[in-house]
């Protein structure tokens, strides 16, 4: 089957979910939970095989742990499924309406997108994430996993179509995308079979869809997320939220990745800072004014500022003043999620008003940027542009909406 | 100035836009409007260069229309310039809120994108418009109109700019981008600079922004709207929609480009509608089955039904069911507003539900279909794509949003 008669048949799929009320839905997932459950022995051997291939390529550890499942993962899948049968749906909710003076009816309603296309790297749990999620928004999934985990995807798509079937629905709202790079730019040049694109990897993978694709779509994910201590903060519950961003879990997009310290308390706090991430094995990357307080202190080279580590290494910098924190953060911010720690109002909500990102933070944690925090019950990303959604996108963030306009004859003057 | 020059610049002014309250904007587009009034003169001269220019260069009657001002288009701009200070300001809205079990508290609060583009052609009166509702939603314009409306163009900015600096506000909030194909091309390629893209124009305008731009678009505008009359239809209801819809203003987007007859009333509707149409001076572009009914109809070219006459011609069918119905329509929509005259319960939902566009309507005229009849107050175009805003886009369609977590010192176990 060739990329365009797999996105016609999304397509078609896609009509048949739109029209899903809840309960036919939350049936299909857990028919593809039941399944997938059913399907381990094959998922695992599959994996096992991707694995294998991996460490022969000569793949890095880091790497191979993504990509590799075990009996906890499978599981983890398969509740996923479940706890998305749980969920309201938002399909059919009406966003807003009103009755003009001429009696003309109009309601905004929640309506699914209609075929999704999610690329993503070798973590294969994606791959029923993503798809239940779709599922559950009424969306058609067009899947674009890693070649690293080919026989994994193969296996768990296989399952959840079968899930699919026993319900009575189309297997073709759930395809893997299979082939070389060109389906990848098929995939992205498919506007008008395509109705959004969702990168969910890297920054090369983002923003290599970003740069190549004609289809919308959503980025997600890089997170160079700054904690500015303000002169006013309690330092006590700075140095927690410094510490719970930074090492509570370093690889994902909401972790912290640059410390910026106001002056007037830099020679008290700096010190008690780098104790604290040091007791916690961080590396701290220093401009001079932070490299003066410890010969721990690495020196921050010209980038620094502008990556996130994913890793137990954190960026510090002193600023003179709030406004100089927020400039700094202008200048290298990715847009994700900027924590200010103050007790002054004024200082927060000029922070607030001023850093432009899909989440500011005052007084705690960046951690909580995510949409299980949020309470949204799933997440396919967090959105770091400002078209359609920003900051974590749940199961709303999925849909698109449509007006009905109901009247019995109006016609325009 | 380059461009990148005018982009820093809006990106400067959008900072400041941000955090304005609503009477300092408010205030910002009266001074506008009265710089605007003050103006008129030269920007009546200027406009009579570009079109002796236009008429110099052998450019058609319709076009050098659109180009041309007059006193009353002026007090337009003015007008509208006025009408947007009256109207309530989108930023700052709380858009959702809660609090987490924790006590960590989100609110999701509206924010202007920052930087705007509009791509538009020779209306100069766009770019009092665009210009306006970039201001009131916060955010900078910068407004790549048509070289054949230069001069216009820039009588007009430069009042607008006189208006911003007269209440001490950066007059780089509104810019005109000035220079060859190159500059667009630039324009199109500032992801990171300008925060979205909207083009306002004909089909060939908007899909060359579609495919060429890496900065995210919002697709506006092509509307090939049907009208399906359903066998249980009000016949006399259906004629007056129908006449309504194609007649009452040929030239826009939400007019009516296809009418399509359910077979078991074709032998009883067609003849009325084909004289009723007649009667209005337009022409019927029908398949066999219509040509059947008068001499009159000139036979429907196999690409008739895909295109927006945008004038005095529609194109006609007879369909074999609402199904048919709903089938023609997938197969040739630009998902723009669709229209369906029924007493058939059943038949209105299947429609409602099945057809896949900004607009569904039921028995009331596709011209309803306007961010003016929605009493928006103001559109800056209807959106035809599934992301971000779809329908007419007002005030609050010209915003993103940013999520507002406040604590006292929260951590994520």
């Amino acid at each position: 089957m060739t990329f365009e008669d797999q996105a016609r048949a999304a397509k078609r799929a896609a009509v048949t979910l739109a029209t899903l009320n809840r309960v036919a839905k939350d049936a299909a997932l857990n028919a593809m939970a039941d399944a997938l459950a059913d399907a381990e022995r094959s998922v695992l051997d599959a994996n096992l095989r991707d694995v294998d291939r991996a460490r022969e390529a000569g793949t890095s550890d880091a790497l191979i742990d993504r990509l590799r499942l075990n009996p906890q993962r499978v599981d983890g899948m398969v509740g996923g499924l479940r706890d998305l049968a749980r969920l309201p749906d938002p399909v059919g909710d009406v966003v807003r309406g009103w009755t003009n003076a001429n009696g003309v009816q109009v309601r905004q309603v929640r309506v699914p997108f209609g075929v999704v296309g999610i690329i993503y790297e070798a973590r294969p749990n994606v791959t029923a994430d993503a798809a239940g999620i779709c599922l559950k928004s009424g969306n058609a999934a067009l899947l674009r996993g890693s070649s690293s985990a080919l026989e994994s995807n193969r296996a768990v798509v296989q399952a959840l179509r079968a899930g699919l079937e026993a319900v009575g629905l189309p297997a073709d709202a759930v395809q893997l995308v299979e082939g070389g790079r060109e389906v990848t730019d098929e995939l992205m040049a498919a506007r008008g079979l395509v109705d959004v694109l969702i990168p969910r990897g890297g920054a090369g993978l983002i923003n290599a869809v970003v740069n190549g694709s004609k289809v919308p779509v959503i980025e997600t994910g890089t997170g160079n997320c700054h904690i500015f201590v303000d002169a006013s903060a309690d330092q006590a519950m700075a140095i927690e939220i410094l510490l719970n961003a930074k090492v509570q879990r370093p690889s994902v997009c909401n972790a912290a990745e640059t410390l910026l310290v106001h002056a007037a308390i830099a020679d008290e706090f700096v010190p008690k800072a780098l104790d604290a991430l040091a007791a916690q094995g961080v590396t701290v990357h220093g401009t001079d004014a932070v490299q003066r307080y410890s010969d721990q202190v690495v020196p921050a080279g010209p980038d620094e500022f502008d990556a996130e580590y994913l890793s137990l290494d954190i960026a510090a910098a002193v600023v003179d003043s709030v406004d100089a924190a927020i400039e700094h953060i202008r200048d290298h911010t990715t847009g994700h999620s900027e924590t200010i720690v103050t007790n002054d109002r004024v200082s927060a909500d000029r922070f607030v008003a001023q850093v432009d990102a899909a989440a500011v933070l005052v007084n705690a944690s960046s951690r909580f940027v995510d949409g299980g925090e949020f309470g949204f019950g799933a997440e396919i990303g967090i959105s770091t542009q400002k078209l359609h959604a920003r900051g974590p996108m749940g199961l709303a963030e999925m849909t698109s909406s449509k007006y009905i306009v109901t009247g019995d004859g109006q016609t325009r003057p």
